[in-house]
């Protein structure tokens, strides 16, 4: 373990109405588009809409994190362990949500569900 | 997107009797140990055993992939794209599965249901 980096590339992006801060509530009721490089559009084939999908992305407005951190940064409730919560703000900022795949057009997924700002790298796409 | 890579860097490892191939199913069976990095203990904090966990790895020993695969390598299956298969052979090659958490020993998490070999570097660890 710890050799060096492990290094990934974006293998596309989320497009939604998000650009700064937002709550994850408010970004997950609207739908958001997953675009995918379209040299990969061939790796979607056997996703269906109407079914669960994972979306790994990288929190890229993250910068820093706290081992201890308030949960959603709300100073009322105790800190608790940023391995016990779901913050942006962890060793390594990668984010995992399960959404509804609503659509495909192309190399485009149009899910709902998905809590991340608009231009946000993705690094893969699983069956949930 | 696109912008360069990204670069993470393992926050742990994976230890458990798997060294080389072996089926998913049969790893899922045993328990594996999560090794974290000591100075990362208390990220740990609030996790507690019983709970369900999301273990988030790096395949190391995958190299390369194609987009469409024969799930689980069998031939007689048809092909389906990557984002549609958990192969390890995908364009990053994350892991990512949803274990048991059997018990908490300082630094070291034991797992159950995980499907990772032994020596995996680890990125993340989120509730479930």
């Amino acid at each position: 373990m710890g050799q060096g980096p492990i290094l990934y590339s974006a293998i596309g992006h989320v497009e939604n109405p998000f650009r700064d801060i937002a709550a994850p509530e408010e970004i997950r009721a609207e739908e958001s588009r997953v675009v995918l490089d379209p040299a990969l559009t061939d790796g979607l084939e056997g996703l269906e809409p109407g079914q669960r999908i994972m979306v790994i992305f990288h929190f890229d407005r993250s910068h820093g994190y706290e081992l201890r951190q308030h949960p959603r940064g709300d100073r009322t409730q105790p800190r608790r362990g940023v391995f016990a919560l779901r913050s942006p703000r962890r060793p390594n900022p990668i984010g995992v949500t399960v959404v509804d795949l609503v659509a495909i057009e192309g190399n485009v997924l149009r899910v709902r569900g998905l809590d991340a700002l608009d231009g946000t790298p993705v690094l893969d796409i699983k069956p949930a």
